[in-house]
């Protein structure tokens, strides 16, 4: 069952009530499936709860569609058609990112990544939405396409109270040092290694 | 980003087609968070596929109340409505189950809970639902309510294609050992030690 009780109470001076309420840098890592699943999961309380939220998957192709983002997009336009819910955003590299005028590319994936933290880092530090979903992006990260150390420097720094989750493998150590929370998505067993192929609705 | 290659090509005599559609057994454990966001995340999915969708919730409480509840039923209402993605049902336990005449008790659990499970392992039997969630149904079974051999059985058995995932701690080896997809979430850090308490959006 779902426990709530701290293992520890800090020395510092905050009420409970103000502990309640704190911006988290998470971050689901690890070689297993579940990460941006888990991610989108969130998406849905954070949706429930009337936050605005806002998703930038760092994927190179235009044809990668989740079944979350449809779902997850149905619920923006029931917000935006009852009130009911949160606003949703659903931003993709791979089809070019929806505010800049340059088409997807598979020319240069780095500079695509680039533009889309840069918009990112904006965003964060103007307080545009309560809850970020950065998935797959721990690949620009490890590929040095991306500067770590500015990333955990915006987190740090970003103002009023916006949650951010970061997904993929191996996550570099200054992003775990800097999170609140951090999920290793282990496997155990995969049916891919029973030679099982990806399906819809399970994969994507 | 994404793989969909199978790390072996088994020789079962399917075509790639045939393997690509298989029923899964999946279980999200460990202690860490993301065990049912990421499930209520491949619920998303699903929706989206236009598959029924069906939650049983193994909580004690009545009040009780993830945000991907009210989400998901959304998601529900609007297929209702429109035809878009799929049904879907949430059933929960510390209310006295949807069935049941019996109301939610703070007796009986296992009592309640061996219910629940009668109730799905009909409908499993019928082949009522494409997707099913077993939401901490692993506490039962760990406390001895119901015996993992019988819903082993009653898993390997099911007919047609339906899709289940188990969520929980401490899942039992005789379900691992049964099951095709396990994930485990490990925990590298979790804002609790450092005296975080729980938070609405994130917690539930």
């Amino acid at each position: 069952m779902p426990q709530g009780v701290p293992t520890t109470v800090p020395d510092d001076g905050l009420t409970t009530r103000q502990r309640r309420r704190r911006p988290l840098l998470v971050v689901h890592t690890g070689v297993n499936k579940g990460k941006s699943t888990a991610a989108f999961g969130l998406a849905l309380r954070q949706w429930t709860a009337g936050n605005s939220v806002a998703v930038f998957q760092f994927v190179k192709s235009a044809k990668w569609r989740v079944g979350e983002e449809t779902a997850l997009k149905a619920l923006g336009e029931l917000h935006e058609q009852t009130g009911q819910g949160g606003p949703v955003e659903w931003h993709k590299m791979g089809e070019g990112w929806s505010w800049s005028r340059k088409p997807g590319s598979d020319e240069d994936h780095a500079e695509a990544a680039r533009e889309g933290w840069a918009e990112i880092r904006r965003r964060l530090e103007g307080g545009a939405h309560d809850f970020y979903v950065l998935d797959e992006f721990t690949y620009p990260l490890k590929w040095g396409w991306i500067d770590v150390d500015e990333v955990v420097a915006v987190m740090n720094d970003r103002p009023g109270f916006q949650h951010v989750v970061i997904t993929g493998r191996d996550a570099p150590p200054a992003l775990v040092e800097a999170a609140d929370l951090v999920t290793e998505m282990t496997k155990i067993k995969h049916p891919m290694d029973a030679g099982q192929k990806g399906q819809k609705g399970i994969e994507w």
